[in-house]
């Protein structure tokens, strides 16, 4: 299934794409009870919201060996996290703006893994359980920031920083998936799910090894290399494959 | 006022403290609307919660110079900060778990700012408006993992890292109050709040500037000289003047 976040008169409400492409809206969370509510919508009929908006958006740093060295960084001998703040997530086609642009801000392209049941100390065979669902997402940074701060939460925590979605694809496995990144139509980021250091279940036993894991947040899972900086004006896509494409304005 | 969380049948509720110590439970949030719901109860009868649990909780690195030194860092130029876990605070009493008890495991004594209404992009001069009040709070830090990191969300992320409390105090204000910290009845943490190298209205102002402030986000000021080891079988307490006390038994 594929999950987004609709606006509805009764504010904020969970819906699934159907065949035909309309969105049927849902009370309740998916990860919990949910029922249908009201006749389908199409998608242009409503405004969506982000889909999905987590108390904890967490991000791994250094997990594909190319970014790393790309950074003139060692790959890290365990997961390296840390947080992002929630509030720098938008939607498919929201723009992205830079507030520093004198700066140099980058794209990054990343498998966003979405929590369905929570939980702590969650065993890396046990992790698959925990998952709820997938996404594109972009992990937009300000290098300068980065680097003069050595703490990564400000340069990524800007609004509009953190693109995702389209949509939440429940039926989809992560393993050997090509991610793609384009500026203006230009093919930048390239490679595979499958070049991770470290897999999906262990970010998850070591992320819950600290604190609990809640239902609906993100783990974002590293970049493959290949980034590099944005401008007002540009356009940025993104795909993974089968699981949906991003795409966003770049304003200043 | 003194406010605080309690568990109640229906769940969390807000409440604050009466002239005779008992507690007069509210539907609502005090930042928003609020009113009483019940006859007061006495502390002792009921159970109370964390009393803040907020979406954002922000730590400010280096706000002390003496306690920048002790650690051999530089004060920062501007306000550094990070996100630290809210799954991490807990109230007045609560044990301070330490599960990597072979790490050097610190305290922190700090002041805690609420904040109560939100927003982006506060000015130091309108910083004021947005403080919803104030808590004693300690930030427990695994020395170890802070440095094998370099990011600081993990090693102070821990369940129960964060105490925080006895109450959210809205009738005080900050300046020049003195912050102790004792490690079995011995004096090891002792400055002022006017030692802080960036002031509250700058730290709220430089973080909103990134991301928007949300109601019950909170702010950890940063720590005075003196830190130190904790271990098993510690009772740890701080007190900041005319702000409130704080106790936790440490076990391993």
């Amino acid at each position: 299934m594929k999950w987004v976040r609709v606006q509805t008169g009764e504010g904020i409400r969970w819906g699934y794409h159907l065949q035909d492409g309309r969105i049927q809206t849902v009370v309740g969370e998916p990860w919990g009870g949910f029922a249908d509510q009201g006749a389908p919508v199409s998608a242009s009929q409503v405004g969506l919201s982000v889909p999905v908006f987590p108390r904890k958006l967490i991000a791994i740093g250094r997990n594909y060996a190319k970014h790393a060295a790309e950074r003139g960084n060692e790959v890290p001998a365990e997961p390296l996290f840390f947080l992002v703040s929630p509030t720098a997530l938008i939607g498919d086609g929201e723009a992205i703006r830079l507030p520093n642009r004198e700066d140099r801000i980058d794209h990054e392209a990343e498998l966003a893994v979405v929590i369905g049941t929570g939980g702590k100390d969650i065993s890396e065979e046990n992790a698959w359980d925990h998952i709820f669902g997938y996404a594109c997402a972009m992990d937009i940074t300000n290098r300068v920031q980065q680097e003069k701060d050595g703490q990564f939460t400000r340069s990524k925590s800007y609004d509009t920083f953190k693109p995702i979605g389209p949509w939440i694809e429940t039926d989809w496995q992560p393993s050997d998936r090509i991610i793609r990144l384009w500026v203006n139509q230009e093919l930048k980021q390239e490679g595979s799910t499958s070049e991770m250091v470290h897999s999906i279940p262990r970010l998850i036993a070591t992320v819950s090894a600290v604190f609990p894991l809640e239902s609906g947040d993100v783990i974002l899972t590293g970049t493959p290399d290949g980034v590099g900086p944005l401008a007002p004006g540009d356009n940025v896509e993104m795909e993974i494959e089968g699981l949906g494409r991003l795409s966003h304005p770049v304003v200043g």
